[in-house]
């Protein structure tokens, strides 16, 4: 770790732009005093897992939602917090990192400032090993100059992002208690999150009176659900991933002798990739969700391309672009299989070098049949996640290779009568991981920094910042604050033996959704795409003119805006309340009781249904 | 090739945005009244090459420089075209995909358009194959609505950049005469170029009508000599990569843990990487010119890099970027000497798996060294051109793997004790050669597009349009044309026998000029770049605010417009032939003289000793 963090740098011009770009505040966080409306107490989002997440969260499960909302709201029950006395805020980097991450920091720091100057912001260096240790930077405006609305994570740096052995976990908790923190805010993705929920429960018990708050910064987008709509980073990336995607349609179009394979990063699931495809329209994309739903083998994937690469020869077109999520590896049965083989040898102190001869006969016969290169690359040790080095692992050159040996094959059959197949293959990760952020990102990690203040402001612990109706502008944004217990999930694997063994409750990442609109939205073009070459090039990211203000495609597609919808029925109810006050007429009584009778009965058999199918994975 | 070329298509926001931008045009081009001056007849670069060159090109050596000049300029010699007789010429896309490239059709059609409505646009569908197939399509405006201002090739497409053959030269001989057209443009970098000469005397030779024109077009940036200061498509790339190059940086630095090392695309020579590094500041470039002049084996480059990782490592910094020319391969002197034993194989018809027994001893233990991913790259036939393919041959990986072993050698030896080191690969190339153009690219081509209409409308033949004075804004641009034999050299080779082998006239691809400003500036900061992270972020390509108006930092820092300064010196011979007419005073005389036979005197001596030294390759 060096000792040059948040020291101030020459900036380029659009850096010193974007420097000077203040991001608005929607209306409900405007001002000094917060007004915070507490909601009914959560549930968790599956009802089977209940019991495990309430035993792992005495302290910290079923918290209400919390609402922020502005000075002039008529809501009557909201709290108002008027006073603020001086408070003391670490944060720290705990994920991998994204545009934005700084913005987080800025937007914290702000609002700090403006409601007591004596409050005081520390930042950990070095990630959660500067917290371990205790390394730390007051943020100030000094401090900040150079690093607001630019990329990276370079202000503070990042390192192991775990916080969750026994001895990390106490190594934070003396942290927070040595620096008299009355706050911790953990920057990162789903892993990062769930530390933060384990955390703040454990600080909880240790009745230490940090309050623990997460914030939903991830390149990969799959930190999604009821409460989180999206990721800071993921806007960023998308769009530059979209620009040298199409960039590389251009240049297959003008050549029309290459196949690309781009392999994208975003872990697990293809939320980058599909987004990618909606912005970009490359020939062909393969979803790991796509795969897993229909458990498609490497040999079937393979096939499909080949089908694909013939049909436009068909058609005289000897190019094309086609996508791969780094995550497929993982969603691919067999190779999967293998990977767990692999670990698990791994695990056990097997040396890379015998495991070939220690693998099941099918695994062993699935490893020898692929090239050398890509035997290597999925003998490397598992992340601290567990998953596989996906980064590492060129899926893309795989199906490539396989690709062409297929089609090799086809043109001595006779089968396939087309000009040889030519793949280069591109790895698009850590080129746009940097990137400066877009507007979308920057103004949406500054709000949410905002929103961390308010959260510790009026004393909740083991919340996530939330804001939603981000397809709207920023002065329709609505903020609040989720419990992180709520979005807690459960998995079960059945053992060979009949029984089933239960996972720690975590927030697991979001797969795509393939009954989701943009899905939808894929479906009903895939052919086109495939066969017709409609490249669209988003551009490269503007901070001025048209494309400036652009969002995800199937950020805007969703109708989202879950805590919104979950507001407007606690409306509904407050106002059922208020016309059948005692006094109202019998007649009015009548029909109330008669259509909440229905309402609720519809709405248990829904609910037991959602919930009595369990997930295995 | 498929049928849809020149198709209108979707355009998403800034691709509307673009394709609506108007470039602007010089003075000089602006109305419809061309004035041509034709300065002094053009000589050849090298004296000592005049000889072979002339015997090449019987018809279209010594011509003179060309300058177009405004309206209202008083330059008595000029000549003015008032006439302007419908015309019909052809273009062709010959070299490969540039950002800027549809430019040069747009304004070449403009110009033709405006100068006479009857005059006629034929785009060769397919690059040169659809020249020698007489495969057209009529430019209209139609057919540029979505291709103003857009990238790749694709409205026309290209395949095999070579006009060459007596098959090739005939075929496009005939497609001339059976369209009957007055022009040929050829747009590409310096092999297009070089042919397009051949082609203009081969026309010449056969007393064939049609007057053929070159475009710098290359993302290589190495058509450069003292007439052409850039070429279309360089600006755009090196913003493009600079770009990504930095995010990695951004990454570099917040994850600190990666060596990331990036091989560029730009053929033999380091300019792109040259550009790259001074926008955007990484810690490290190796240059091929620098390790041609050094004469550095891969080992020292190994050493090199190793010993930064060491010293940077001391200073507790465990991360970095280093940027590698995709033709560094060709630099490194045992590499080279490997490849061109491969080819020399390869083209006796050796198989490549029987190469490696038929090296000679040095070659073959080299080989034999390399990891086995190299070995297979290092096989490939080489390149149209006779280089090898650089785009395929990860030079990137493999200097990671030399270096980590070096590292992993140290390490046991106790001589370093830093942290292990990491490597990440990536080659940039693909993704950036198919952006949307920058708007100095989108200028640039337009006006050269101009251009060409001016050299054919003043009946010139085997000259390549040619546009100085690039780093000043638009309005001061100078425009002209320059004789492409007065561009060539021929290179002579060392036989063992002692005879000397000489080649074909050529435009040979420029090196960095190590003696130039640009390189160093380089210098001047490597240390800097090397040892304190002064990352640079050029941020994405911006057309609006800061940065839009960016040019390249070396074309800048170049003291160029060589033509602009030949215009001057005639200026000034031009004057003492005034002051010194018939009438003039004794005194005024003599001193003229005196002066005179100095200048003459010192200009003999160094123009006699730079060209009596022999460019050996």
């Amino acid at each position: 770790m060096d000792s040059d963090f948040g020291i101030p740098r020459e900036l380029s011009p659009i850096q010193q732009l974007r420097s000077q770009y203040q991001p608005q505040l929607p209306p409900c966080l405007q001002g000094t005093t917060v007004r915070v409306e507490l909601g009914d107490g959560t549930t968790v989002a599956k009802a089977g897992d209940a019991h495990i997440i309430a035993r792992a969260f005495p302290h910290t499960l079923g918290q209400p939602l919390a609402h922020f909302l502005r000075a002039t709201a008529k809501v009557p029950d909201a709290q108002i917090i008027t006073e603020h006395p001086a408070i003391r805020v670490g944060i720290v980097f705990s994920g991998r990192q994204a545009p934005g991450g700084h913005n987080v920091i800025w937007g914290l720091y702000e609002a700090l400032k403006v409601h007591n100057a004596k409050n005081i912001l520390l930042g950990f260096l070095g990630g959660s090993e500067g917290l371990f240790a205790q390394k730390t930077l007051e943020i100030t405006d000094e401090v900040l100059q150079t690093y607001k609305n630019q990329g990276g994570f370079d202000l503070l740096g990042r390192t192991k992002d775990q916080i969750r052995t026994t001895e990390q976990v106490n190594a934070a908790l003396k942290a927070c208690t040595d620096l008299k923190l009355d706050g911790l805010v953990i920057i990162g993705g789903v892993t990062s999150n769930t530390d933060a929920a384990h955390l703040a429960e454990f600080f909880a018990e240790a009745k230490c009176s940090t309050k623990v708050v997460g914030v939903p910064v991830t390149i990969n987008g799959d930190l999604k659900n009821q409460f989180v709509e999206a990721n800071v980073g993921f806007d960023t990336i998308c769009k530059v991933n979209s620009q040298l995607i199409s960039n590389v349609c251009t240049d297959a179009l003008s050549a029309e002798k290459y196949y690309y394979f781009v392999r994208l990063m975003g872990r697990k699931h293809s939320h980058v990739a599909l987004e990618c495809t909606l912005q970009s329209h490359p020939n062909m994309v393969i979803l790991g969700e796509e795969v897993t739903a229909s458990k498609l083998t490497i040999f079937d994937i393979t096939k499909q391309i080949c089908d694909a690469v013939q049909a436009r020869a068909g058609q005289d077109k000897n190019h094309g672009v086609i996508l791969i999520p780094e995550g497929i590896v993982e969603s691919i049965p067999e190779l999967y299989a293998l990977l767990k083989e692999i670990h698990g040898l791994l695990k056990e102190g097997v040396h890379a070098d015998n495991i070939s001869t220690q693998l099941s006969p099918w695994s062993s016969a699935l490893f020898e049949f692929l090239p050398p290169f890509i035997k290597k690359q999925l003998l490397l040790h598992p992340e601290s996640d567990d998953s596989a080095q996906l980064s590492q692992i060129e899926t893309e050159k795989l199906l490539a290779y396989l690709v062409e040996t297929e089609m090799n094959k086809r043109t001595k059959d006779g089968t396939y009568k087309g000009k040889k197949f030519n793949a280069i293959c591109h790895f698009f990760g850590y080129q746009a991981r940097g990137s400066l952020p877009s507007k979308f990102d920057s103004d949406y990690a500054y709000v949410l920094g905002h929103i961390c203040y308010h959260i510790l402001a009026a004393g909740l612990n083991g919340y996530m910042a939330t804001v939603t109706n981000l397809k709207s502008p920023v002065n329709k944004w609505k903020c609040g604050a989720a419990p992180m217990t709520a979005m807690m999930t459960v998995k079960r694997w059945s053992q060979n033996s009949g029984s089933t063994s239960i996972g720690r409750p975590v927030i697991h990442p979001a797969t795509v959704d393939l009954k989701g609109k943009a899905y939808e939205l894929l479906r009903q073009n895939a052919q086109k795409f495939l066969m017709e070459d409609m490249y669209r090039n988003p551009g490269p990211l503007q901070y001025d003119g048209p494309g400036a203000d652009a969002k995800a495609v199937s950020l805007c597609v969703e109708d989202q805006d879950y805590m919104g919808r979950i507001k407007k029925l606690q409306g509904y109810l407050d106002q059922v309340r208020t016309i059948v006050k005692p006094g109202c007429s019998q007649d009015v009584l009548k029909a109330a009781l008669s259509v909440m009778a229905s309402v609720t009965d519809v709405l248990s058999t829904i609910s037991s249904s959602s919930t009595s199918g369990q997930q295995f994975a």
